[in-house]
């Protein structure tokens, strides 16, 4: 295991089964195509007991061209460099603070920079987590821990399997959603004060359909130039720095 | 010439020459050090012309190892992938525009996708340009301008040698300057309209204290957890749609 890598390569069955029984969290796990032997099987198993890890089955070239050690046996994991948290870890910090529950939710930001970028904005705006999806998505690799100057150690950070579904959970216990897009009130008529999760969309696509209908209220900030948006961290920093200056406003 | 690179590297000595003649910006000029040939010296008369250009005296094995061709003839230049704007040009968009102008000033941005990503919300925000100082500072590559996601295209940039007599000079035209660091005066109790240069500082370093000095007004902004500062990007999104909420406000 390399620490300068962007995730911690485990290879071979010992110790990749070793991993997951030690309560490591696994991003990823490659197993090869039609593989039947027992020891794999057993992986694949403890793989399904854990909710964090994305299975992929894959021929032996791509396992190949991932090893680093020649000797993979069949499968190969990759771990977390971080931990991530649970959104209980995260509600709780908020109540530890009496403090509303904020939280930014991510769907699906894919650049590295971005998402440390991001933590490190929820770290300083008082945001008490960030919540991002276990599929199709950055995770908390070596670029995004250097990215967050140091962030990612104090903010926790959770994966989720579905963020609608944690949304919906949320919003049970009071929580308010407000999404990131075009065409929707500009954020300084919203009132963002309370318990908020503030949703940020992939760089690309922005927010998708059905993490937009989760949401109560659509943000837009104003835009006067040239072009389509802002660069997904800035446009996060912007609105959540809004949040804490209504917070702000409120108090006053 | 190859398009994809971070800058347009031009070798040899008719090629370098005619490249200061044609009027293009070059960023950088490499000489061979202690060179006395005529046309080198041409060469280095044309680069003193041209205020953008830094000049550096290198030994023969730098300029073997830079070279693209392996025929340097003891000068290669790097080209701007963009134009340059001049503080005249911002000048005259903000009043063709009939606006007080907005400018952001970065004092040594040294990572091409923070400026990237500051080309971009300028854009975005409705400032008429930004300022680059010349010298230890990233200027207009291709990965600044991928990071623009196209506001490159839009939103003229300027490269001063000197930033702070560049602020001089604007402050007499009636300019106010705001830089953000931490122990200033927080953001929403200043009075950001009127005419106004945002200053943000270098990502390690933050703004240097002679261009600190010359700024009328230091904001910060509120900042609860546990690291030191946000991403420089992120910082100047913050703070510039501080201004936008301000100015939005006052119109109002």
């Amino acid at each position: 295991m390399e620490e300068n890598r962007e995730s911690r390569i485990i290879e071979g069955r010992n110790a990749v089964l070793e991993a997951f029984r030690s309560g490591k969290t696994i991003d990823r796990l490659f197993v090869l195509e039609g593989c039947k032997d027992g020891p794999v099987q057993t992986i694949i198993r403890e793989a399904d007991k854990h909710k964090d890890t994305v299975v992929s089955f894959v021929k032996k070239e791509r396992l190949d061209q991932i090893s680093q050690t020649g000797k993979h046996q069949g499968v190969i994991a990759y771990g977390a460099v971080y931990d991530y948290a649970d959104i209980e870890d995260i509600m709780e910090k908020a109540a530890a603070k009496n403090e509303d529950p904020f939280i930014i939710f991510l769907d699906n930001i894919e650049d590295p920079h971005n998402l440390g970028a991001i933590i490190r904005t929820a770290n300083l705006c008082g945001a008490h987590g960030v919540v991002i999806p276990k599929h199709r998505a950055v995770g908390l690799t070596a670029t995004v821990a250097k990215a967050s100057a140091g962030a990612i150690n104090y903010t926790p950070v959770a994966k989720v399997t579905n963020i609608t579904k944690t949304m919906e959970q949320l919003k049970k216990d009071g929580m308010w959603f407000v999404c990131a897009d075009m065409g929707g009130t500009t954020m300084y008529d919203l009132n963002l004060t309370g318990p908020i999760g503030l949703v940020i969309g992939n760089e690309g696509n922005g927010v998708s359909d059905l993490v937009k209908k989760n949401c109560d209220m659509i943000a837009s900030i104003p835009m006067s130039g040239d072009i389509d948006s802002l660069n997904a961290s800035v446009a996060c920093g912007v609105l959540a720095y809004e949040i804490v200056r209504q917070r702000i406003a409120k108090l006053r």
